[in-house]
């Protein structure tokens, strides 16, 4: 378990979990069983979009594992969490069988609620593995994708229809910025508002363009930044490529922080 | 070895060893010993000040190792290079016994020409080990430090003059900035200067103001910064403090970058 992230205004939290394919994808069923018994989606209020006791469960490629062992990964364990759990479960990302699904924003769209009303009815709604039926636990979304950041930018207004046109402005399924998806949340405190974000490729969408573009939005309201948040762990790659643009580095990688190379040679004499 | 970084003007190698304490002493010892069958002084030159065909071997603690044995291990390995290779050794950094010798540039001031001719009679430069004479390999100086990083900016001009003066401006030794080293050079590049820099402690002094200092400074001449660049490999730590000042982060630690954390849960796992 390399991270925990939690919040309670989104009333979620995020666990990041790293190792060998194998135990990786056991770590993340006994979770998603445990999650099943003890949360209620019917008592459950958060401002994060969710569709179950476990929203989603992404497979990532890291070091020499390939995206298709991912994809593989994401299809057993969605396989098990609907036979074993009895869980509707929704392939997406890289593991997607429908092309709508490839976006997690569109599989989340009405949220458990509407699976609630509409999933035994709804054709398109219907599940890859597991019921056409959902209980208190919800169904869950199983996928494979490259590593993301998830960005949030806070703004020194209590004026959430901001926050929401700057997220409408910048995310890419409304002509924004690419791989970049975004919403505008309320924050525990009634002065601030969020832009929450995940970019899910910070090589076409860089930080620092995404910050950029939200710190003159956000000017154009006459609205400052208040500071950044990162929601669970970055790759390194994404920072070293604001430390490239802010300091002028002809050349600079990830592999020339001693840390990343000693893991690279660590992972080498194990054999991993 | 993490890393080598060599280039035909400063004419010079830095290596990066890392490891448990035992086998990188042992590999510091052997490439000590290669070097000074290989290197000859008197046919050496090249920009960078040096004293020796080994110029300088820092202990360097990474994870749970501490200062102290970083001191211990460059004592041991003095004492060896001087026992077996008849080289005069000095102790630096941390594991300095003079205090005038704390400072690398104090102790290569003059460098190898100047203990050629003066070693023998100076009484201020008695090695802390070895003999009281130097042959065609030099002298070597042995010593522990924290990470530092090795950071240099180029300048769009060709008069080192300028390259000289906001190095002089920026160093410690010269009322600059806290924790840094600075000289001038020249590059391959007739008409391009380098400000060579070891950032001693980026938290004191972090990299993102030490450029802005040589950035406007170079402006006062009428001259742009061409590149930064990295000598070897930097700690995590100094590159995110850029990100945290650049993106405005309210918190941002190395530990939240996924190698590192991975890194660390890594080396536990293998009870390292």
């Amino acid at each position: 378990m390399l991270d925990r992230h939690a919040d309670m205004v989104h009333n979620r939290m995020v666990l990041t979990i790293a190792g060998p394919p194998g135990p990786v994808a056991e770590a993340a069923f006994r979770a998603t069983a445990r999650a099943t018994g003890l949360i209620d989606l019917d008592a459950h209020r958060g401002v994060h979009p969710r569709i179950g006791a476990t929203d989603v469960v992404p497979f990532v490629p890291l070091g020499a594992t390939t995206m298709q062992l991912c994809v593989e990964l994401a299809e057993r364990v969605g396989r098990r969490i609907a036979a074993e759990l009895d869980l509707p479960v929704y392939l997406y990302g890289a593991a997607a069988r429908d092309p709508r699904r490839r976006r997690l924003p569109d599989i989340r769209r009405g949220e458990y609620e509407r699976l609630r009303t509409d999933l035994a009815f709804e054709p398109a709604l219907a599940p890859d593995f597991g019921p056409k039926r959902i209980g208190p636990a919800g169904a869950t979304a199983v996928g494979a994708r490259r590593p993301l950041v998830a960005y949030n930018v806070t703004l020194a207004t209590g004026d959430l229809a901001i926050a929401r046109a700057i997220a409408r402005s910048i995310r890419e399924s409304s002509g924004g910025l690419p791989a970049v998806q975004a919403r505008g949340f309320r924050t525990a405190d009634p002065d601030v508002v969020q832009v929450s974000m995940n970019l899910l490729d910070t090589r076409r969408s860089p930080m620092a363009v995404v910050f950029e573009r939200i710190r003159q939005a956000a000017a154009g309201y006459g609205v400052q930044v208040l500071e950044s948040e990162l929601v669970g762990l970055a790759p390194a790659q994404a920072l070293v490529d604001i430390v490239r643009q802010a300091l002028q580095f002809g050349q600079l990688d990830a592999d020339m922080i001693i840390e990343t190379r000693l893991l690279e040679h660590t992972l080498g004499a194990f054999g991993q």
